[in-house]
């Protein structure tokens, strides 16, 4: 699918909010893809980031995973609007066993009000991918409120 | 619903488990009630764990809910056994604007490999608990892996 | 949870919009219990509602949590507005093998412009009921349009 | 991703057990597409399948999904192995008003007990196809019944 974005100046709004998002930062989170209701955000790997096993905690992967799917939304959004998760379901289909985790945000629908996004989530172990997660999500947009992702 | 663990030592097992976990201990969160099929964590507020408008941040709602859920699910196990969360669904109600979040995990159906839990989270704000968010889970049995919930 | 309806007239508005809903009619299913936020549907078991072991299909068990849900929705809404599913998940927990199936929709959430509801599905099985699914469901309000749930 | 199908005549057995399937011969379902790990369903639109306002029956296209899911799954499972619907989840992403539903089941990660499928619905409307709903489905694999998904 490809989506004309009401707001011609976009990328340098998404970009914008990520930066000034706490929890991304905080976790070393990144953009590596940017286009009209399509956001990647990747993630390299740390201790402060894995579970028991040290694999990459699942809240971290569902953290990396709803951003994505809520900023490839937010690309689509008037300039005057912020966005909210309405709710998602993950399934976590591997053990994210791996140096970097890449989270692919992608709008289904892109609705008035709301708007449905599917994000896919693959690990990179000894130079290939394995998709480990899959997140599907309604996120509500809320005129009059010039902001990012609400987290 | 009440139900008769399968492991008489379940609530030593649970408190081990949870002592091991990083995540949990990394953003403070506690076990404040603990019976079989049945988990409710806490935490208490803090600047790293809050989204751009001071509220909880919804990675954190997450991360919480799957643990109390998982942990419910666990504390129903035998002892051989550790658990592997599947997929969740989070509806988030209402933004988690307080001092402290409880998470309460209850077990809906604990079947032989897989169990299915219900989690409700409250924020308290001004001494009074606000219902935030609700989630609802399939967790996995894994045989011969004497361990907790993986992250 | 107890709710205050925007429309005292909510009794029979639930009412007759149940009674135009064909689906509804055409599998058999009735209004056992109806408040404010609350509404329980039932349905007794016939030979085209069965799936290949007899029990009552997941077809049929998820239209009437849905509907369940969403009558429960729409109790709380006002004169001039009907209800839309947005998405739901359902937790298909044991067999629904039994001569009734009972669905217990619960508003959670009354929002202005979405609405979440849970909805518990019990069959009875020699005068015992048996929890077997439960569904999470997520509604939006659509202002001027005087319905009832679409299906 | 392509799948290697582990009954190398699960064609067949797809087949034989989906004409076995009272519920889907009832609504007129037919398989228009069948490979590993895939499976389309087909269905003409019919009044007694319609909701109020003509267009196709939420839980219709539930049921439609939920089946194209499952014979995805059962396609690559051991000869003597069944098929059950642990959960789902369902958005809804525009009204079903059409001619003909189609819904494109595809196993995403097909693991020893348990798969997880994602299902693309559909609906012809003036020759186009519109996006109507997405499913995302976890399955699992009951070893030692040679039968068809439970619906």
């Amino acid at each position: 699918m490809s989506f004309i974005p009401r707001n011609p100046d976009y990328a340098r709004r998404v970009q914008d909010s990520f930066a000034r998002q706490g929890a991304m930062r905080h976790i070393g989170a990144e953009i590596v893809h940017l286009a009209p209701g399509e956001v990647d955000l990747a993630l390299a790997w740390r201790s402060e980031l894995a579970q028991q096993h040290g694999y990459f905690h699942g809240g971290v992967v569902g953290m990396l995973a709803d951003s994505a799917g809520g900023y490839a939304a937010f690309s689509l959004m008037p300039e005057d609007a912020s966005v909210l998760t309405v709710e998602y379901k993950m399934n976590l289909l591997a053990p994210a066993d791996g140096a970097r985790l890449v989270a692919r945000g992608r709008v289904l629908k892109p609705g008035r009000t709301l708007v449905v996004s599917r994000v896919d989530v693959a690990v990179l172990r000894e130079g290939q991918e394995h998709f480990c997660a899959t997140l599907l999500q309604t996120l509500m947009t809320l005129a009059g409120r010039s902001d990012g992702p609400q987290g």
